[in-house]
């Protein structure tokens, strides 16, 4: 049987707070054809907003801490002004665009990570065996286009905070029965550089293989190997591509080209 | 033959604010059977975040004013902060939710309000005849419930403010011809006083005949005139029942009673 193509793409903070650049995205984004869902990431305007209201951003091993003040910022910025701001940015370019966060339609359930060597506080890891699979194919099959902030809640009426590249792998992975799903993590660069100060050192295809070299030649950065790890996992679910890719590459895929990226495979 | 029937709620700030109420509240919606729908108000919570950010509330007659900064902090407050947590409380009481504002499936077009005598800045006055009745439909008939957010958008990708009363009564209107559709406004009193001072002056029920009387007579005030000009075209154009009412009194409903509060008819 041949399933539906579905194009997940995520988008990260730099994009975000970058205008033009996230309005000539998502007027690409809303020409794709096909089932397609966007995750979009953070972005500096929530570390601004805390700051303006007197917060102080915590931040261990670069991983941001979520306490209960913290989370109500990011509930309004990522669930309320940036998801708002990109529905109807994609809405002006006829993308019937439907913004979610974790608790609508019960799309993204998680629970409080425990808090062990640290407490990050309200951050939620991905109950992923309840991701709905038939209400996010409805809103497909519908035409509506998910758009999804990277917040999750916890079914007992809590709302939390839960990284954009997970809920991104996490829902194309869940929705790899139901369609062929492609992964398209976009970020500031072209892909994966084999020398960080060399622009034209792109890397085009990385195996799993590949990677654990990689990973040992210290090519591949901390920053980069949860993005990997949780990108070479999605693979191996069932995921049919995943490429680390520049925002502008989905040009490309508009054009029916393989966009200018690091396809992984398995 | 017999349309479903449609129950929509609207709950303003005072509701808001308070929590155990907010909780109350939404335990029992979450109980009601059928189709409903949930369009919710501000509260106190968007102007206490804007003067924690150093901003000032604008108000004229009674209006406020949205300039950029606070259209920032209404679709954060109420598009994120207050849609997303009401939406993870009713997923706690197993109500699938789901949060919309009025961008989100394209649900709510408006345009912003010409600046007349009074510039109301980012404020939008919905275009009624837009209304994706269909898509509402495809949310109900799921069992997914909308739960909508005091916010439009224009079309060419902003967010704009509009009054949550106005956005229950333009629903309702506009689900009239596919369901037999009961709206019911909740606030803070039991229904409308005759007196003000006695607590028990409820009028059970306001004619569109006596609404003018009561007008003239000043027993209806400013505040309750543009509710209840709404609520009685509402009738008008087809909804069918529209009472004003405290927010305890969806437990009556819950009972199959009759709604302690204020009936209108036409």
């Amino acid at each position: 049987m041949n399933l539906p193509k579905l194009q997940i793409f995520k988008i990260g903070g730099n994009v975000i707070n970058d205008n033009l650049q996230l309005n000539a995205f998502l007027s690409s984004f809303a020409k794709l054809s096909g089932y397609k869902i966007l995750v979009h990431g953070g972005g500096k305007i929530a570390s601004e907003i805390g700051k303006s209201l007197g917060m102080q951003a915590k931040v261990i091993n670069g991983r941001r801490i979520t306490d209960a003040e913290t989370l109500k910022v990011v509930t309004m910025v990522y669930g309320g002004l940036i998801n708002n701001n990109i529905v109807a940015v994609l809405q002006s370019f006829g993308c019937n665009a439907i913004g979610l966060s974790g608790a609508d339609a019960n799309i993204l359930t998680a629970h409080k990570r425990p808090a062990n060597e640290i407490d990050y506080g309200f951050v939620g890891d991905i109950e992923e065996d309840k991701i709905p699979v038939k209400t996010i194919d409805l809103f497909l099959k519908n035409n509506l286009v998910p758009v999804i902030a990277p917040l999750t809640h916890d079914g007992i009426g809590n709302i939390l905070n839960t990284n954009a590249d997970t809920i991104a792998n996490t829902i194309a992975t869940a929705m790899s029965n139901e369609c062929e799903v492609e992964l398209m993590y976009c970020f500031e660069k072209k892909g994966v550089m084999k020398d960080f100060n060399d622009k034209n050192s792109m890397l085009t295809k990385i195996s799993f293989s590949e990677y654990g070299n990689l990973q040992r030649d210290g090519i591949i950065n901390d920053g980069m190997i949860p993005k990997l790890d949780n990108a070479f996992l999605a693979l191996k679910k069932g995921v049919k591509s995943v490429t680390i890719m520049h925002a502008n590459a989905i040009d490309d895929i508009l054009k029916n080209l393989k966009p200018t990226g690091t396809q992984l495979y398995v």
